[in-house]
């Protein structure tokens, strides 16, 4: 049977869905895995701090407990597509699937195109959280910098502004911290990822295409 | 007013919150700080996975939030006594009182009493968990190694069985990882901590006790 | 034009070629992909001492600058398929294409899929190599353990022993040092991975299928 | 018997002790533990190198042990009150009773108030001295910067200068390293925490007031 | 027989050999361990990139091994005169005689006059390729910052605009990183080190003197 | 002037200084700079504790002072030959000539010759004050484990009981932790290194020669 990827927005914007799947059509192949973006309806209009964050791990729980359930023969994998990779832990427990976080999974990717890594943010209070996250996968040695573009992810629809903060972000992080990779902090961003590697001249990773990316093959290898 | 400090088990098990309020006492001063202890009901038997974790994490923010509303004008501290900090973070953003975990105060505490710390767990299976614990604080250099009894959170009752593999654990993290301090890695294991100390001639510190004793000088500042 | 993943063995021992050959058909897909394993032929038998390691770096420099320009309008995307990964960052200035190593590749997987990671190498004197790539990669706390099987990667052709020699190393790592996931280090182990899984009861991951898996959707994106 | 801590100022500045003095005060319970500051008499006025750090270990030993014989019923802790941790581990040594350093107190503190620390130095050669302290401890990845003022310890009596300079410092590490903590360096500074807390609007730890802190709970508990 | 240590440019440039071996003098004792500098003519006029590096490993590998052959009965030492280490494990391989390279030999010798170490590169794109080096040994944590002079190895020759530029770049890691000791990150800036530690009141480290300092104990004890 | 090079042993053991000055003839060159080894009267029979250790820093301090009043135009270099490289920084700031420690030397020049460092310990307590020097060197990745001997300096004079313990250790890092570089983590033990690496089949460090070996070269640079 055809496998699917399930990539669930934790975040109740459906315009960051939207976003996303758009990005994701180039690992849609004809014959492969079939990728489909989720919303996830009790999810609060974006995750921007941590009770953000715990409020939907139960929900991810279920959800994905329930698509389980719903396709009991298809090879399966999920992406939870929040750069603060809620549930990423509960969610692996509850099935026996591939589940891949976005967050993890950027900087997994981010280490492959280059050796500083710095990460552009919504919000400044986003980066302890992040901060405790680097520090769980042993990669604080890797992540040299982050800075905020100070947006919460309802604001993201504007992409002007958005442009603007990003490039900001991105060279501050580039030639003050000397980062040779950047990585996109939020699910919402997806739009702008080519834009901003033109504009840098590095490499910029956008979380919820690395993670279906690594989706990919371990849906069909199912590990 | 007098302050107050609650200290929460998230798991359902009574005689875990019995065990630890005992060990209590010595903290509590005629004039000081009330020290009072509080079973979550919501809570499983015993927080042995991540799921049980995550579970547990908005119930524990409303009942600080209600008992914060309860306690207008007392100053109050709240100690989570689950030795894998469920929601710790969470409550830090969802009350201004000091809220301390007792995983993080029992590492924060062994860091003032060796130089080597070993842990006691309760299942091989938490130790990743407690892994991206201390990942998040920064301290995987100093816990230099972890030692499970094979035991759920219910079974800690059988004390006999309970103190054989205390001192089984206990004595493979001194001798063989050279562990200079030792932290009994569960909330249930309180009436242990001096029995342990005697037996391994090196300190052992119980969490809940590391962490309430935090919060006494906490709750008196008010940071 | 289809994609293409060029594998490159930079050993000359056809027989690792072809075993991790036949591991990658599951990532083959009708209208994915091609991915085509290749036999370096200037490389020694096995890369088992830095000086093998070294003696490949420009010979596989030029076989990729030659597959470059023989595929001019192809998406293409370079995996080295050697756990001491060799020439990966002269490689990689050396083509616009991904280039994955499957070291790097291997333990990045590794981290979606255990805390504690552990490596079955070949022989004792990987290990000091390999603890300089995991140190460059900036992940030494999350290797925690690494165990020798004692053997060439030409003597990997003896099933029998090889299977007795991983499951004693992998039962080392799952016991002694609390490893919730194994990888083999070497790229000639391919044909054993689901068997020592089963054997061991935990996730191992098989480093050539870890990177040609990430290699996937990284030639799709184009990253 | 009452216990008692003694909080001890290895420098012979009595201003210094009096400030801190006066900052225990909520710490002090009607039946609860007696706090008393003491001034070291062989220390030199302010503690700003290694050789005044190492001057004052001996003496310091030898003034606990005196109080250890002058008080032999009662529960003991000591606190010394220098950010530089002079002779804690000698005095540990020298005595059964807990002994917290102001430093390494100061920073657990902090873990548990942020997740980025930075710290104000009094001078800039404090930094390499406390970067050696903060690595014995396994915590550099914590203390993520340390801004100097530039002012001697007893400088540090001009109110004004004191603030403009705190002010400055806690400005930089806010807001170019992105700390969402603070320390004060110096057990000099005890008058500006909340001041300086109103100021920058994050968590301002005082390190005499968080030993103090950690010392009452320990001295009951006699660990 | 007298000891003799070779210490080789592995760029084609000979003005930086020449550099380096002036710098040597104070190292060579009248009846101590020759010191005989060379320039390997196979290398690149500079060791620019990841590639410059690899393409030097073999025949520095070869030279050494003729050199063996070629001084059969002296003591032998080996310093790889290059920033990058190249071919530094490799050689190890090669010969029994101690084997040194001067980037690891300077931040070892940093070590010993510093806290905060910080590295003043060529080029931008050198920090990447050194960040595995520092990573490898496991010396991150030490080496807090790097500045790069935008100057190729060839363009060093310029000896104003390299002095403008390694002011400028000491500066910025003395004053913004607060770095007590600076390394000049290659081995053809010799003849500024005492003018730099002069200019910048803080110690400087050459990379080649520190490498062929520690050779000359090394050939003597023959470790 | 003749360079001259102090070595001190900081305990009043004069076997201890007689067992390194020997095995620093090697480094005694016709014309190179004297090398004289020195006891510290002051000092205890060994140094076996933090207060030991803390006991003779003032002592030490006030010997170079000393020395460099009595030798005011040659250049100078010091060595604290103890394993716990007692008031190595304080010295450093009393005198401007290079001091090294043997344990900073020891961790620095096993760096060169081995990955995987192992350290023979005297007894179990030195190890937790091991750990805080490695930690306060960035260093703690590279030291992988420790092993006492369970026996005194003083001790350290039966041969054949020493030789037994140093085997037994050497065997344990060797074949358990996988070291491949071990280093005798006391002065004392100066007449076994060679004995020990030829039982061993791999690098064995002795601490004072190494640190000896690095002074050659910085009293001659006069860094």
């Amino acid at each position: 049977m055809q496998p699917i990827i399930f990539v669930i927005n934790p975040n109740s914007t459906q315009a960051v869905t939207d976003g996303f799947d758009k990005a994701l059509d180039p690992l849609r192949l004809a014959n492969g895995p079939e990728i489909k973006s989720l919303t996830l309806k009790e999810g609060p209009p974006g995750i921007e701090s941590q009770l953000n964050v715990d409020s939907v791990t139960m929900p991810l729980v279920a959800l994905v407990q329930e698509l389980d359930q719903a396709n009991p023969n298809r090879p399966k994998a999920y992406v939870i597509a929040c750069f603060s990779d809620p549930g990423l832990h509960a969610v692996r427990e509850a099935t026996s699937s591939p589940v891949l976080g976005i967050s993890e999974s950027a900087v997994l990717t981010a280490m492959t195109l280059g050796q500083r890594i710095g990460v552009i943010a919504i919000l400044r209070n986003s980066i302890p959280r992040h901060g405790r996250l680097f520090g769980a996968m042993g990669l604080s040695d890797r992540v040299v910098a982050e800075a905020p573009l100070g947006m919460s992810v309802v604001e993201l629809a504007e992409t002007e502004k958005t442009r603007e903060g990003l490039k900001h972000a991105g060279k501050l992080l580039r030639d003050q911290h000397l980062c040779d990779v950047i990585i996109l902090g939020c699910a919402g961003m997806a739009q702008h990822r080519s834009w901003l590697q033109k504009q840098l001249g590095i490499s910029v990773v956008e979380p919820t295409q690395a993670a279906t990316s690594m989706a990919l093959g371990r849906v069909l290898l199912q590990w």
